[in-house]
């Protein structure tokens, strides 16, 4: 596992303070072997899965449409959604969203697709 | 595993609206083996440990204290406290804070304590 850093309390829109590019997940805090991210995320990314993981996404502000093979979901601000393990799926927002997501632990944020968007893993701040 | 509802998109205000006494937590969502709780708290809860877990607060509303063995913590909202594995804490609240917790499935609300704030396991709302 990665180094843990001491986290203390987090406040969240203090992280979202330190970074301001897109797509890119910053990890705040460690759970067992899972991870809370903060990201800011706007546009279309890509459509991936997760083949081993569920991953919930809880918005704090804007408003973040889901695309899904059946359809898509509208997750607005205080709302949290969980997108299955296996399930495909293609984040976008019109305007900025800021996130919070909790995976475990060394989840690549395009699943298997790879492309400009992938992130580095593990970037705590 | 406990059943799992459909949960689809939660707002977690909604969910709140469902329910006011304190120190109940209600499942939300799973992620894999861990869940989403939403809980109201205020007052004094009891001392206690997860001797198998870290446990995640996100203060969604009001001021929550946890006392610690070695000092406390004041989580305001927007804030992220994980409660290391095995470490007692006491939450505290003088006036009504609303929680997310995140943690395994089956944790107990008390630890090994038990006492009239343990809670029924597994509340789905």
């Amino acid at each position: 596992m990665s180094e843990r850093p001491e986290t203390g309390v987090v406040n969240l829109n203090a992280k979202f303070d330190l970074f301001h590019d897109r797509w890119q997940p910053r990890v705040i805090a460690r759970l067992n072997d899972y991870q809370f991210k903060v990201v800011r995320v706007e546009g279309d990314f890509v459509w991936h899965e997760h083949p081993d993981t569920d991953e919930a996404f809880l918005v704090l502000e804007g408003t973040l449409r889901i695309d899904l093979p059946d359809g898509s979901v509208s997750v607005g601000p205080g709302e949290l959604y969980v997108v299955p393990k296996g399930v495909r799926h293609k984040p976008f927002a019109e305007a900025e969203v800021k996130l919070l997501i909790v995976e475990p632990e060394g989840v690549v944020n395009t699943g298997g697709e790879g492309g400009a968007l992938t992130a580095e893993g593990d970037r705590w701040i």
